[in-house]
């Protein structure tokens, strides 16, 4: 969309901020300036500041690398928590779906992203070294790895695992197969494959 | 999805302002808030310093309503323009699309909106009889209602048109036909019927 009409310098600034979000484009962020400074100057406000907040305030937890206010997040500092097990997801979201599954009671890592050699992540920047003297401390007897079933994903938990085998540390992978609840008629055939692949004698 | 894991009240408080933006729901609101925290803390920066900016130095062009930093805004001002046609308009996105067509030099009134019942949003939220007082200065010799081909336009240009007629004003409104460059084989039927009735003879 070329942009003709001589546009006020702070709507032109908002529009291009919005723009920086992934997935905004020109139509969505203006859709979104509009939308603010008409509808919701209130929430444009709220906006401003929680931006402002959360940039001054979060930091990332020492143990688990996830955002926190504190230097040990509430999840690494919580003493029910079983410190044996480690799980090691890509992001908060996965995280909190893990959460969400009531059956998991260890620690966890968050990578904060994934192996991504075409946007040049390497496992420097994710800080494999400092993950495997996560994984050594001696309370750690397995390490789980969850990160997505992209190729990216996959990719990054075999990097993983190279890197922390011969540390005598138990390694896992969560299970593939057929999701729960799931009509095998509506099951993609690749996860059909995987499931008969590892299938279990009852 | 249900948050189960302790969560940090600045990022808490992020992704609920993010979900006042329209079409964000909490997915997409948790996906920028980690997008800008971990990969654009600059971008988060800028977003926050222009809303705050566009909130509080962005007024409504007393003359098009349109947003504007100085009373009256730059196109309003603009001696090169034809003050005798005045196009009324949504938004100021459907205002740059007519601009971008190069083939109207009047000015403009931006509704910021359209009538839309439902929502409670009625002729006075749109202060229809600015616009009539705006559209009976000497000057306006015509007045084109160019607002969307939507239920809501469509009442919206009606409602205007009713309101408008019989104070010796000129009304037109945008023509309806088959889109420019089209294939008719591609066009739906309803644009076909309008084309057909409209038809023109040459």
């Amino acid at each position: 969309m070329t942009i003709l009409l001589p546009e006020p310098a702070p709507l032109r600034d908002l529009i291009d901020a919005f723009k920086r979000l992934p997935g905004v484009g020109e139509r969505t962020a203006r859709r979104m300036a509009y939308h603010l400074l008409q509808n919701d100057v209130v929430g444009a406000q709220t906006l401003s500041r929680a931006l402002d907040q959360a940039t001054t305030t979060l930091v990332h937890c020492q143990r688990c690398n996830s955002f926190s206010e504190t230097e040990i997040c509430l999840t690494c500092s919580n003493p029910q928590r079983d410190p044996s097990l480690l799980c090691i997801v890509e992001t908060p979201a996965d995280q909190n779906m893990i959460e969400a599954s009531h059956s998991y009671n260890g620690l966890y890592y968050v990578l904060m992203g994934r192996l991504a050699p075409l946007e040049g992540v390497g496992p420097k920047d994710l800080q494999f070294q400092r993950i495997a003297n996560r994984a050594q401390e001696s309370a750690v007897k397995e390490v789980i790895l969850a990160t997505n079933y992209t190729a990216e994903g996959e990719t990054t938990a075999h990097h993983l695992a190279e890197f922390l085998r011969g540390q005598g540390i138990k390694l896992s992978r969560l299970a593939r197969g057929v999701p729960a609840g799931s009509e095998l008629e509506y099951v993609d055939a690749s996860t059909i494959a995987w499931a008969l692949m590892e299938r279990k004698s009852t």
